[in-house]
């Protein structure tokens, strides 16, 4: 759709989204783009001020930008406190999100007669839907989607091509699972027995709330006993690992290639960044934030920060990596006074003490 | 299915778990739960004595324990030296393993007339079997499966929706593979020419043992030349790669987000914590642990434990990481030391030997 | 096929790569395989170094070898510069590239009628083609694929089974996608609104050169805005994932299970070893290498060589870690020294300085 800069900031304000125009409001922008790539028509933002730059030459109809932003050149801009927020919000009003394709209940589609399909169900070819499974009203299931036998998914529930949900797991309202993602298939859990391993049947489920959205090619255990939980509102990236009998809080964000041991215990909001491993049996405080590649193996308070292998508090952290850096340098003064040391040693007519040799030679810095 | 504790206790007995009901043995159990979750009629079990306290709390109606286990109320009991193997069997015992769907070899299933299928095989709609596979008796493939040309497939085979398997590899009894793994793809094997990558045909296979389990979206290369073999027993959890040529023991057990190159030998029941990588033609030895992230670059003797990157000995690795964490406090106490040395000197009427500034604030511990 | 190995040599010749044969040129190989594993009629290959003892024992028909190499025994020889190079080369003349199964346009797949198919297209059963894609010439798509609308795709392209790839993506000529793997997802795209996370839709999209090749069950974001941009001739291994907006150049090589943010610029021939991973919004410069696990946190520059978490100098790296191997031993000289420097302070008529006990006991070296 296309929109004057007037009526954009209008909509921007009904949303709760302040925004003073400045330049000209009648100015229509139709889509939105990167101060990089955008041209006429189009909206952009500056949010990273590591963009700013981009400022002088960008093409782009419009720019939201923080208030006190300054720029050298005649354009139009929309100001408010939260360029990001806004751009999200124009996004939405300009583009809007996905249409799927619409293939009602495809004839194609392998579905159980005990299954229960809710109302305006858009059910692709290919897709197939075993006994006892229940869906909820506004399915979108791409093909290749596997719902096996007792699973109940809610209303408003996206799964792209090729998601496989195993038995009796629960999807709540407005989940988005991307391609390729497994929800409920058995965790690592073998009893072990003269060197061999022996299966433990794994009877859990899993259980997902609302509005979770995962990216594609993740894998979500069941549960030994009991569920794997996974809270409302939290979101994961791609090939996210979650063992089994792991409970995740509401609103957390996990980037890719996190992985979680089983029957960990993550807070409400907490951040995992990307690669990051948290160990089996701990317990993740709320609004933690654990740093990309972090190995976590201790219980983490709610609220704090942690980085590094193992992952400690990430002040911490930067200190031991400050002075992991000067080790050589460091080494080589350890060695320096330890000459200066028996020297003076024997002028106060002492034996040097020293029991170990230098032989390697002094690491250059 | 329902039991007395009298007549479990005889069963465990009866798979060599000695075992004494302390308690009322006509109690009745008919599942098992957690201790924070079980009720009337579920059996639950204490190995991990973290979780000790729920013992006070819990509904079960019998829970396995140590013979050794105190307890200040009143409550039935099943004492076993190993509650961890008595619990997995009573779980099969009570709940036995997954019953999968029934399908018969679907008419909706694509199956060469070149293929082989084994007696009782339980094939399901939108399965692919190309020409000269073989799959044998009593196979359960899912929906989205495709065994390629020339793949042998032993007995009691089960392979999950979507799992996906070149051609020309090999699969022994009793091997199951999650839903989206994906087994015998082209490793990375190029020859670099002039700053190009020159694609190498991979024209070996992958050979897997009998009774492996693979977890989903696990990938295995295919050798370039030759074999990528994994052992029988072995058991992989979620997102494990395994790169071409490598050849995997019997009864190891990898954990999620294991990454092993190309060319490793690892010998048999060697343990890999999760995201722990391997790099290329290397050897692990029989029984070895290489723990969680670790990174290994050399070889591993046998019944080593590994830690770190570079993954070294743990206690090695421990050390380290102890000291480590006092290197703020150890550079501040060298800078003091530094100081004292200089004034020493003096005062013997040499020359400080210092040569290097210390310009920087010292460090906060 | 067989050739002799005269007719061999005339051929590494004809294709650029020198060769002598130091034996029986009337000899006939049929195929290759490793010195382990070759018999008669087998050609084998020397290039690492460490394979050298096979040589010895090995029962292959011939062997390529470097000019230099020397033999105790009596066996037919192709002496060549690069014996990688040439087994490469040899291989593909005596086993070429995987012959797909041929499925002319199946019936069974559904392509929308919208959808426009190039030449010679071999598109298998179970495939979806949704509105307005465009499929070149000589495409092979394996069961279980879907192209979502208005996505692009170059000649000669072959996608194994189960590959998705999103609305609106672009790939080249002469791209391999491996089974599993989902290209043009919606990236981890949210905005934080009182803490909670509000999807921003995701309107850019994913292009992909040229003679691209991708490993299984990787995953691709499409860019929020813009493209995730893949360059010609990159090759990715297993589990590789890819922020949303980032842009690798070409001839890239990655290993499995490395892991980029959104945002990041990848320049040309970059390497970038397994787990390894790079933070958003940075820039990675031509002909780079990133080491194994490796966790890159600032921009690199042009043929940098980096290791290490955060990853630093392959120099510097290595130097860091040689030293915290030390430190027990250094920590114990600290305070050995620490006792010396008390006492001769104590012979000066000095207060001694030190501040700190060290009551801790030595750490065993």
């Amino acid at each position: 759709m296309a929109l004057t800069l007037d009526s954009l900031a209008e909509y921007l304000h009904s949303v709760g989204i302040p925004c003073q125009v400045d330049g000209d409001g009648s100015a229509i922008v139709e889509s939105v783009a990167t101060l990089e790539d955008a041209t006429r028509g189009q909206l952009s933002f500056l949010s990273n001020p590591k963009y700013e730059p981009y400022l002088e030459t960008t093409r782009a109809e419009a720019v939201l930008v923080r208030p006190d932003v300054k720029i050298n050149r005649q354009m139009s801009l929309l100001r408010t406190p939260d360029p990001y927020a806004a751009v999200t919000a124009a996004i939405v009003r300009l583009h809007g999100y996905r249409k799927h394709p619409w293939w009602g209940v495809s004839e194609q589609a392998i579905i159980s007669p005990t299954a229960r399909i809710g109302a305006n169900a858009n059910i692709a070819p290919g897709v197939y839907i075993d006994d006892g499974a229940e869906i909820g009203d506004n399915a979108t299931l791409y093909p290749g989607v596997y719902i096996a036998r007792g699973t109940r998914i809610g209303n408003n529930v996206t799964l792209f091509p090729n998601v496989v949900i195993y038995e009796n797991c629960v999807l709540g309202n407005n989940v988005t699972i991307h391609a390729g993602t497994v929800i409920g298939e058995d965790g690592l859990g073998y009893a072990p027995v003269n060197e061999k391993w022996v299966k433990i049947p794994q009877i859990g489920n899993v259980i997902i709330g609302d509005d979770v959205e995962m990216g594609p090619n993740c894998t979500i255990d069941r549960a030994t006993l009991g569920s794997t939980v996974i809270g409302s509102g939290t979101k994961f990236s791609n090939l996210v690992a979650i063992g089994h009998g792991t409970k995740v809080g509401e609103d957390c964000l996990f980037v890719a290639q996190v992985g979680l041991a089983g029957s960990v215990t993550v807070g409400r909001h907490v951040t995992i960044a990307g690669q990051a491993g948290v160990v089996g049996h701990i317990t993740i405080g709320d609004n933690a934030v654990i740093g990309a590649k972090a190995g976590v193996s201790n219980s983490i308070e709610a609220g704090a920060t942690v980085l590094g292998q193992p992952a400690v508090a990430i002040s911490e952290c930067k200190r031991q990596i400050a002075v992991m850096q000067q080790l050589p340098k460091l080494k080589n003064e350890i060695k320096r006074m330890r000459r200066e040391l028996d020297r003076l040693l024997q002028l106060a007519g002492e034996k040097p003490r020293s029991v170990e040799k230098h032989t390697e030679p002094p690491v250059a810095t």
